[in-house]
């Protein structure tokens, strides 16, 4: 049960969202921007960077929800998602996103994690300032997301059903809408 | 020396945010709604909070430049900062404000820290639903800013005198203003 009166039926980060719309913008304008705006990694790549952190951080909801979409990315390929959690260096990924990966999970520990080391091997593989950036804000970010969830207690469904369903809605129409669909079923107007 | 090449002359996040003002835009609106937004929490007990768990992340910018601004909102009471970071359980604060930084502390260590007795102390100390989510979303918020900050090595300066100066600036104008003089001082025209 959630530790504050939540909307029901929204589990996840939806329940907060609809709770405090203010913040759930730009939230969800992160999200966005991070995941699936300007950059040279793939979307999926993106999203594999934000369950490897969630998954050590032990968030069900956002490693199950953004494995969910990188498997849809992927072509449906939920064994590769599962093998980058258990052990990315030896999953089938490429070298830069190895490094990528590497990078997000020192971020996840704590920011002075990173030595300069950890950067190098990213630029051998031909990682770019802006993928390096964008590596240590999304595995940032994720910090934050997964503890807005679970320090409120969230409810996270156990049904991988669910989470595939909604992967294919957000891979299609992005995480704005996601907001947009909680303003609506809120009958508030959204942004 | 940051890991990336970053714009020079602007110490701690305001060098990725002119890195990037893509994420700069969410990240900083986040911070005016959290901090200075909607909300019955003072200012001044919001940056409290950022300040603490900017301490227990060991981020030097971010708990001094939101030590100086709380400082400045308390009528430059630099002891209450330090007494917060050091003890808040023994600081001269409200025992309200010293059940929501308990919280805050434990989703500093991982959002599942947070337990049922935690949320009723703040409770019986006359905490609300809205005021118990703001401080898990702070807390969330700078293990996300902290980790940005120092994932990227960016510079910290030591010298106390300009966070004072620059405190004293984003306590009247917000986050936003310090978001577009970066733009400005880029030559870009903001959003």
């Amino acid at each position: 049960m959630p530790h504050i009166t939540l909307p029901e039926g929204l589990p996840g980060i939806r329940g907060p969202f609809a709770f405090r719309p203010e913040t759930a913008k730009p939230l969800s304008e992160l999200a966005e921007v991070l995941l699936r705006g300007r950059g040279t990694l793939a979307p999926a790549e993106r999203e594999l960077i934000a369950t490897y952190v969630s998954s050590q951080n032990d968030c069900h909801y956002c490693q199950t929800s953004h494995g969910a979409i990188a498997a849809h990315q992927l072509g449906e390929n939920e064994q590769l998602v599962a093998d980058v959690k258990r052990d990315f260096e030896q999953a089938g990924i490429s070298e830069k996103l190895k490094a990528l990966i590497a990078i997000a999970g020192k971020v996840q520990r704590g920011g002075k994690n990173v030595e300069r080391a950890d950067i190098e091997r990213a630029r051998q593989h031909g990682a770019t300032d802006l993928e390096i950036h964008d590596t240590v804000l999304i595995a940032a970010a994720f910090c934050m997301y997964n503890r807005y969830v679970d320090g409120l207690a969230t409810v996270a469904p156990q049904d991988p059903a669910g989470y595939r369903e909604r992967a294919v809605k957000v891979a299609r129409d992005g995480y704005l809408c996601v907001q947009r669909d909680i303003a609506a079923s809120q009958g508030t107007g959204g942004d």
